[in-house]
């Protein structure tokens, strides 16, 4: 079978880029529109996208300037959102976010497994530990705990999580209403887990779900994100800037994966791209400068804020001068450093660099003709940065209409991607192994040794 | 406006009698198809049904002995099952089962909103202290806490979700895509909630939903119970084998309401009926004995152990004899109370309490005609022991499909019951009134007051 693509959509229902609720096509309260967001699922199902994406928070400001621009000071809890869209699709996989910090891993374990069973093997995981200080105040805390102990927090709690997946056996259910035999009770299995974070004696009270485990996605670029990624991830959502630096960090993640022993191809890179697509470059270009003209200062300085860790105060600096130094934090340190980056490359004024970062917030903006964006994808997919994308459609329900029907078409004509979904569940379409339960392989291979 | 029967419907998918998996009509499988569900919902609906109610617990046997029986051993997490179930579904409300002890107030806030939100107003929260040791043992402890803590604890915990959900005025939404104004940041509240058990800086990040606040229900019968319904429920499910202390229990509550400053009418108490609907009253019959030659002894028993707060030990016991002590424990004390009341009253051996206790685990069990099931609902809402039921329908469909082409028609034609849904929302149908954000009521107070 040849290589494909693996294409995830974000599609927030607030747009990508600050601006986009101001856009003519973008429903102004798409963020907590449900029809728009069955719309949107649709749409990307009719792209062949392997799965709808959706980042997560768990706070937001009083003040409304958060990084997603003020469409997104609230909308829906992803996991009840994906759960209501996955009876109104069909092939569409649903990756949602869900925090390790500030939930409990049967909760965790649970919630997954029942969106798996509900959408027939579609749910996917984003582990994300929650960088910032106002998620922490609204979970008892006065200050977020630091990186490296959030980081070991989420290995444990991914640990438990899997643990508690793999309580009920496959074949477990017997259901034989002569003789009132419900279930073979040798193949339901305690978890017994005591670690530093946790104390969880199962099992869990879903049954293993169609897809064994809910496919586990990650997007940490630290030391620390890396590491974690490496042993538990099978999807990894990561942000460049260039194709050496996402060369760089393909290759990293690949060894490290392999010295854990795991199969290099069972962990799928998948950089973000944020695409302004037309007809002609020219076309293309217009659509930018016409989002980039619809965002307000404010919103692009509360964007830079944001993506520095939140302690980056821009109150007095001219926005047409250079970006001052911010203080270090305890959140997200590789974005903090890309943004910098960006900065530094480009030689950026604070106002060019919001207008450069606010579609995609430090992933590759591209902008161009169906032909140039399917070069790029290639000429990635092809030298070992990527398995496939996450695309980022700046503003809804244009910016991924436009993929469906420019890109994805180009794309196939090279062969690079799908014409039909292959399987049934997002595992199958993404191609990662069926993870067989530890216990029916404990037990195998005990009866191998005898 | 005539005062009407409200009407829940406890429909567990794996059934709720302890054998109704073996019951023909009954898929085996009940318990994990989502489609089973999709059916039951819109029979639900058909009958023009309040609310679907789904209890929940945070454990599962190893053994599978279980009080729900073995066809209960695994199911949905009930939020992501309703969610998926709004949209297939145009009325009917959806009332899901969250901890207060095992969850956070920002979580258990965020999903109800967001299901509220994806139904169009149809959620509401049934508020448990769960109070099992095995629950206890999946979130890091080794005992559960007592009694009155855990009580302690859900008024704190539903006072902050309350408060979470008037973060955002109604009207704070301005959209204005040519100003860029998205809302009014004065209509954006912080919680900044400092509680014994709770610290939580807000604001919740989920919108003011449909019907301002889902809907609480609560359940509890204990005088820790009782007090927390009295303070917050809209709707409370009890549990009663005679009318006059279904009377008491309700003057009780509507009493305690009143003490509070509250409107007795806006607290409904529903108590739970298990109903064998026949033809005839011998039809009724039937189908009872039936369903009880289905239970097997050990399912019975572990029934017994699991409704007396997990610690009765039955191993040895004639299960033709008499039900022996159990120490205590910091389980759910009423409904202990209940079973061993049910024993006493009728003189019943153990295998006749399993078998009384199996289809409604101890809530009121009646078979008879449709003309005596409407007379028993008339009686009870006529004389100040219910505002409306929940219905606990032994197996499914058919114990469903029962009620709906039998009691219902008959409720109908006394102008007990409804012919249309009155309302778009769960609060609506109910007759309760919306609750007004505490900030608008505090502003408009204010302006008043000048």
């Amino acid at each position: 079978m040849t290589r494909k693509i693996r294409l995830g959509a974000f599609l927030p229902g607030g747009g990508q880029h600050i601006a986009s609720w101001r856009h003519p096509d973008q429903p102004a309260d798409g963020a907590v529109n449900f029809d728009f967001h069955v719309q949107l699922a649709r749409e990307a199902e009719r792209g062949l996208f392997d799965a709808y994406f959706l980042a997560d928070g768990l706070a937001t400001s009083t003040g409304g300037l958060s990084e997603g621009g003020p469409a997104r000071v609230a909308g829906f809890e992803p996991v009840s959102l994906f759960a209501a869209l996955a009876p109104l699709t069909e092939n569409l996989g649903f990756i949602a976010t869900a925090s390790t910090t500030y939930e409990e891993p049967f909760n965790t374990a649970r919630k997954f497994a029942s969106l798996d069973l509900i959408s027939g093997g579609r749910a996917g995981w984003n582990v994300v530990t929650t960088a910032t200080e106002a998620a922490a105040r609204n979970f008892n805390l006065d200050n977020q705990h630091p990186h490296a102990a959030r980081y070991r927090r989420a290995a444990e709690h991914v640990a438990v999580v899997k643990a508690l997946w793999d309580s009920f056996e496959d074949d477990i259910f017997i259901r034989d209403k002569d003789s009132g035999t419900f279930f073979d009770g040798a193949k339901l299995h305690a978890t017994r887990h005591k670690g530093e974070h946790f104390k969880v004696e199962g099992p869990l009270n879903v049954p293993r779900s169609p897809q064994g485990h809910p496919v586990i996605v990650q997007a940490g670029q630290s030391e620390d994100g890396r590491g974690l990624a490496a042993a538990t991830a099978e999807v990894i959502f990561t942000a460049h800037q260039r194709l050496d630096t996402a060369q760089d960090f393909y290759r990293d993640i690949k060894a490290r994966a392999a010295g854990q022993g795991r199969d290099p191809s069972h962990i799928l890179i998948m950089p973000g791209v944020s695409p302004f697509v037309g007809r002609t470059e020219d076309e293309a270009h217009e659509k930018y400068d016409r989002l980039t003209s619809l965002i307000l200062p404010q919103d692009g300085v509360a964007l830079l804020n944001g993506l520095t860790g939140g302690t980056l105060d821009l109150t007095g600096y001219d926005i047409d001068g250079p970006l001052p130094p911010a203080p270090p934090t305890e959140g997200m340190k590789s974005r903090q450093a890309l943004i910098r980056q960006i900065a530094d490359d480009n030689n950026f004024s604070i106002r060019q660099l919001y207008q450069w970062v606010a579609s995609a917030r430090g992933h590759y903006t591209i902008i161009g003709s169906a032909t140039q964006v399917a070069d790029m994808l290639e000429e990635w997919f092809t030298s070992e940065a990527a398995d496939g994308f996450n695309i980022l459609p700046p503003w809804l329900p244009t910016g991924l209409t436009d993929f469906v029907d420019l890109v994805i078409p180009e794309l196939q004509r090279r062969g690079l991607f799908r014409t039909a979904y292959e399987g049934r569940t997002l595992r199958e379409n993404l191609g990662l192994p069926f993870p067989v339960n530890r216990h029916a392989a404990a037990r195998a291979a005990a009866q191998a040794a005898e």
